[in-house]
């Protein structure tokens, strides 16, 4: 008797927020591995933003999954049956298996993780895209300086929270705008930025303002809409805008509509000579040994820490991801997939 | 008997287009120098779209000029009277005189020029500021490389015509857009864009297409409004955006309205990795030896050209500056104030 795998596809394209009947839940045999094939379990489901724009047939920097096509995702797996001279029943390997339980590999693009280093799904998350993507963000674009000010959207998020605490090893002072009071108190307290605004605060702008009394320098942009309303009139010239995500806007069916208008934004750019400057981490691949090198580094020395929101069960996967596009996850957010 | 200077002060704040009754001539002695000052004579006095923002109150890179002060300008100037051991009469600088015939100074922010390495007046167009400017944005901001396609607006001003001259210098494709076909044909037949388009024809965004088949890498902006409208949807992944001016905008008393919103931009930015960044030619002044070394030797080599349109006298620097605004001017705009 073959065991049963189970696979998470695309049931149709999302119109506004995702539904629960974009998805569907397959069944399917458990695959065997053909010559120089591995055959992974994944442990480790990582659930990002970005996902909800490979459910979009828009034009974007990737191609859309497909409709009955399985979820992308990286995944921490188990090589469980292996053909492959490389690989080793036993093996964790760091991959893209998608929002399933089993899946072939010839082995390209698989990267072993050591369990002794650092726990693997840390790779998902503070060790891995995410960590990357504030890593080089700051680095190559916010290039924040010491005694500067530096405000970050979904602070307490997988992103958000590293962009702030690097900003903070940096020198410059490190203000996280995060979606209410225990995420709030969970930047300021543990992470250790100087301050938190709470983003459902009605006086965001104002509470915004009196947190950055010498103006901003970097905004670390993950969400758009009313935050970038109130970051906007408080960039200092020179100021840099790493532009990594626009989470409020994912799920719009229209161009939403925003406080400043494109003249008043192209207004800014000249005359406090702005810049604006949209990346995704693959763009910044040639900085992975740095990253690699220090990341660990600091959380050896307790200057990075991280969160992990963890969810059981693959079926469960789709309300999760639907709840982490309206903020509902507190750290990065991980399905273990199994044990 | 004193002879009499004359001057052109900033009457009133526009609202608007500016208006003759924003300026107001005056009439006033020749000043004499005292200890260690020298008294210049206006010869050429430039005029550029920047000015507009220095006639508003509206926060900016610089301080307004103040009502009842004289207009600012770089100038061309010859010293008539010297008290200033490093200046002699007869010498011919450059200076920031503004817009009146006379001013004493003490010698600080002058420069002087070799009438025998260049025409004079070329250290206010394409030895000067707007050269600079259109060789430090194109190298800092919109790095052109062979084979990419670089587009300018005001494609026969003092900045854009230098632009597309250098970006077919580096081998890249350059495109301009003009108002009308004359200009058009200019910049084509005597400048030698690889194209251009004329942005009062109705169907620009199609011709703007049809003359970028690759799409756009670099855009150098100048003018904003319907020009970037056009431009926006041909922006290749990684395009870069040098913001320089947004001189449809310069006299709106409210933010125009544009075609695509500030949440459409911001998608584009992520998804293309657009650089959107603004600067003015100060921000580069480290480039400067650079650019005095390279630009005479294009010249020379008859690989950058240039025009100038020349207006006589002061008096007329008002309804000149108000044509400027609306590209009545072809090339770059000067007022020859004496002979």
């Amino acid at each position: 008797m073959t065991d049963s795998a189970r696979r998470i596809v695309l049931a149709s394209r999302p119109v506004g927020d995702p539904k629960p009947s974009d998805f569907r839940l397959e069944v399917f045999p458990v695959p065997q591995p053909g010559p120089g094939q591995v055959l992974l379990r994944t442990k480790w489901l990582s659930l990002d933003p970005y996902m909800r724009g490979r459910m979009s047939d828009a034009p974007s920097y990737a191609k859309p999954v497909g409709i009955n096509e399985v979820m992308e995702a990286g995944t921490v797996s188990e090589v469980t049956a292996s053909n492959n001279d490389k690989y080793k029943a036993g093996d964790i390997v760091l991959s893209r298996a998608g929002w399933q339980t089993h899946v072939l590999s010839d082995g390209s693009g698989l990267r072993k993780l050591d369990p002794e280093l650092a726990p693997v799904q840390t790779s998902l998350g503070v060790l891995g895209m995410p960590g990357m993507t504030a890593y080089t963000g700051l680095a190559e674009i916010g290039t924040p300086k010491a005694g500067e000010t530096v405000v970050v959207s979904a602070a307490s998020g997988a992103v958000g929270s590293i962009v702030g605490q690097i900003a903070r090893i940096k020198g410059a002072r490190a203000v996280g705008i995060a979606g209410g009071p225990d995420k709030c108190r969970y930047v300021k307290d543990e992470l250790g930025f100087d301050d938190c605004v709470d983003h459902r605060d009605p006086a965001l702008a104002e509470k915004l303002k009196a947190a950055c009394p010498k103006g901003i320098d970097v905004y670390f942009e993950n969400v758009s809409g009313a935050v970038w309303d109130a970051v906007f009139p408080l960039l200092n010239p020179f100021a840099r805008i790493p532009v990594c995500g626009l989470i409020s806007q994912y799920s719009a069916t229209d161009a939403p509509e925003m406080k400043y208008k494109t003249a008043q934004i192209f207004r800014a750019v000249l005359t406090k000579r702005l810049t604006i400057r949209g990346f995704i981490v693959s763009d910044f691949w040639g900085r992975f040994d740095d990253f690699i090198r220090e990341m660990p580094q600091w959380i050896k020395e307790g200057r990075i820490k991280y969160r992990e929101d963890v969810v059981d069960g693959l079926e469960n996967a789709p309300e999760t991801f639907m709840g982490l596009l309206k903020g509902r996850n507190f750290g990065k957010q991980l399905v273990r997939v199994a044990e």
